[in-house]
């Protein structure tokens, strides 16, 4: 069951993609239920050509897994559509999951083709998953990635999320605000997201506060005799510079100082942010407000907030809208779950996906994901991709090389190996505790400064080597010969 | 209360962004917790610089509406901040919605600048539901667009909404469907778009079930016996024309025709579409297969749907994913809900927000919403924003001109003038019945027929006029005069 606010929790098993319940009829019907079978979630590309994404979700995976069960209403919709045999419904409403789920734990940077999540269980039960697995990951790692660009952008200075009215449904704006979160924004303007998750929640006034009193002082020193310790206007309802930015400093002269309190901020919401920033640092300082901060916003993301810092713009904190919570200019995380093996008499058969483009064959087979960081700096080398069964045996110096141009070969010294996925369900068990958010939070801020700046660049960043070991690689192209 | 599953019911009173709060408790606190104001909520742009949009979501924005209430927990949560006075926040406990609702049907072609939704209400209470208003009609008026959209590039053939995994959360993807369906596609793959809404969900086998069996044949023949009335075959797994195509007829021949039953269709999810699905449409012909469709998807689009169409691609049946349900080309539908008028001793009195951006200066005042349509062809005309009172006779003919470059002028004659608001909540009483999804869907795609080719078309469209009568284009000129 699934969150949704403090009381409520719902039941998605029902988000499924139909052809799922078909499969699963069919495996069903053929006595293929309880063949075991491996699937592994990967993406194939980062968003905005970047140089790694950041994965989030998996704590919302766990909560549908463990709470996956079908109704009886939802076994009578099924039985309405005549393509289900009673049998399989029967064993639909005693569903739950009992297979394995390991993964790269959340906050973890993460680089295209490596295996996020890895689910091993009877067919059915593997297939039943995938589309809120697909979903909830490629949502939520869209996200972070976003706003881990955004927080990079700002270099240093404040963001806010405040992108819930133009999000794509509710559980946009509430897990993106967790997702955006985790990628490093330090607050949100969603009430509920801080209600649930701890997203610390901010706001103080829309233009329409400033239009009610339709004049602009009164509006501020109504604002500011309720809100003494707390107050940021709104200066940008009718003009910044002749009048906004005039009647803040007045309300502060005015009201706030004779009490012992100051203006804690301004914000603007339109205009030129550059120009107007400065000149509104200028007459703050003239005034003595040189604590006050200046907040702005207006379609801005990590380009803009980039092109803003370079020109020197005085903006304390950046709100960010719907550029963050859409990921605007990417808004898809390509997130594919594909078959890699299947069990046969006791031994773990792989399987593979051709296709006419290369870079689409899957790797086949069960495998483990090793990250592979630098002894003295702690800076991540590069990713391997191995057999399950496969050790990198840190102790001596290993060959990576690139599974496309073979002959592009590195040797790694002075390093040490750690397998990056980790347990999260055995048995339909779930072995993994859910670090609190701010915990994901630092971990991830964390693992992005493991990676070097080549690799962190905007634009046409180093890529990070995700390689394959030599056994994998000769296995899969063994199976690419074979199928010619 | 907005409907998540068959069962399930959530609370959502508490998606807010938190400034509706610090505004609404300095209301309270200053007595104007029971002034009545007026709120437009409209947009200022079409996505994909499109002639027009659909508006959808009024159905979720009646349920949240009527099931706006702050619980306990809510309460406390909001105590814990320290801002909020404990007379508002007992005045929370008790919060409902009693003001007045119109808005514009869902599934209405709609345009930039006009009221979708006009509020009037307590200030509190036409602040506190702000955001999820903007969130709904946003996120569902967005997709609704972009589905009708690819409808009109599909000329007739059907469309299929595969979007879940890709989309940005759990809502994306159920009230994405039903956008999508109001806007024009014909099924969905997600089940539980269809068990709460009806919108028909298909769909057959994915690529595993090919690999599981590792036998394109064996998987076929399977699939086939168990669905024999209904046998859709993948045929990409491993090669289209060289094996896919050749597996399907054999099991067409060997498996169904023996039984009477025969293939009813194939689907292609990568490489060349244009040139695979004629291919495969000969292969099929000449085995005597003429009925047998066609399904393709693979990233598309309006766009890319168009130059297949263009370049005789044989597709009975496209199903669009990823592009759909971001709407990626432009994944943001940007509307806003702006203070409009004040009641003071009785009159409405009102109000205007200013901007650098001509565009960007609202309408001011209590506004009615008229569409034009020509007598002899039912064909939209025009819509013009008039007063609340004024009243368009449409027995004499009527002079509308443009707002910006006012010398634009024309008279309009033998027309009919309808009021395209209706009313949804009268002093809190939802006085309107939301149609069945199918009449909704009918009724959208009839009235963009009533919209001229000009407006339909993909690139550069024909601005469709969204005039402002004498009166009020005369009364925001004031204004704006005024604030100089």
């Amino acid at each position: 069951m699934i969150k949704i606010s403090l009381e409520d929790e719902r039941n998605l098993s029902m988000l499924v993609d139909f052809y799922e319940f078909t499969m699963a009829n069919g495996y069903f019907k053929n006595n293929l239920k309880d063949k075991i079978v491996y699937f592994d979630m990967f993406f194939r590309k980062n968003p905005d050509n970047a140089g790694f994404a950041i994965v989030a979700g998996l704590e919302q995976v766990i909560e549908y897994i463990k709470g996956l069960n079908f109704t009886k209403n939802d076994i009578e919709y099924l039985r309405e559509r005549k393509l289900f045999s009673e049998e399989f419904l029967e064993y639909l409403l005693n569903f739950k999951f009992t297979g394995d789920i390991y993964a790269i734990e959340e906050g973890t940077p993460v680089f295209p083709n490596e295996p996020l999540i890895t689910v091993k269980a009877k067919v059915i039960e593997a297939q039943l998953i995938e589309t809120m697995l697909l979903l909830t990951i490629n949502h939520q790692s869209l996200i972070a990635t976003k706003a881990n660009r955004i927080r990079r952008a700002a270099d240093g200075k404040e963001v806010l999320e405040l992108g819930a009215r133009r999000s794509q449904g509710y559980d946009a704006a509430i897990y993106g605000a967790r997702a955006a979160y985790i990628g490093g924004v330090d607050g949100t303007a969603n009430t509920i997201a801080d209600e649930i998750f701890g997203v610390k929640a901010v706001g103080t006034m829309a233009h329409s506060w400033i239009q009610l009193f339709g004049d602009e002082y009164k509006a501020f020193e109504t604002y500011a005799k309720t809100y003494p310790d707390n107050c940021v206007l709104l200066i940008d309802t009718y003009n910044v510079l002749k009048s906004g930015i005039i009647n803040a400093i007045k309300v502060s002269k005015d009201v706030l100082e004779p009490q012992g309190n100051t203006l804690k901020g301004v914000r603007l919401d339109s205009g030129d942010l550059a120009y107007l920033s400065k000149e509104v640092r200028k007459i703050l300082n003239i005034n003595g407000l040189e604590n006050c901060k200046i907040l702005a916003s207006n379609s801005l993301d990590e380009y803009i907030i980039a092109d803003l810092m370079n020109q020197g713009a005085c903006i304390d904190i950046f709100g960010v809208g719907e550029r963050l919570i859409t990921a605007k200019s990417e808004p898809v995380f390509g997130g594919v779950y594909k078959l890699v093996a299947v069990e046969e008499e006791g031994n773990i058969v792989p399987r593979i996906k051709l296709s006419e483009n290369i870079e689409k064959v899957t790797n086949p087979g069960y495998k483990t994901v090793w990250r592979l960081f630098d002894k003295d700096n702690n800076k991540a080398i590069a990713d391997v991709l191995t057999l399950g069964n496969e050790i990198i045996d840190d102790s001596k110096d290993y060959e990576i090389f690139d599974p496309i141009y073979t002959w592009k070969r590195k040797v790694v010294t002075n390093y040490y190996a750690k397998k990056i996925q980790v347990p999260i369900f055995i048995q339909g068990k779930c072995v993994y505790k859910t670090p609190k958010l701010d915990d994901i939070r630092k971990y991830s801020l964390e693992q992005v400064e493991s990676l070097w700046d080549e690799v962190k660049r905007f634009n046409n960043p180093q890529g990070y080597y995700v390689d394959l070991s030599e056994k994998l690689w000769n296995l899969k192209n063994d199976m690419i010969k074979n199928f010619r």
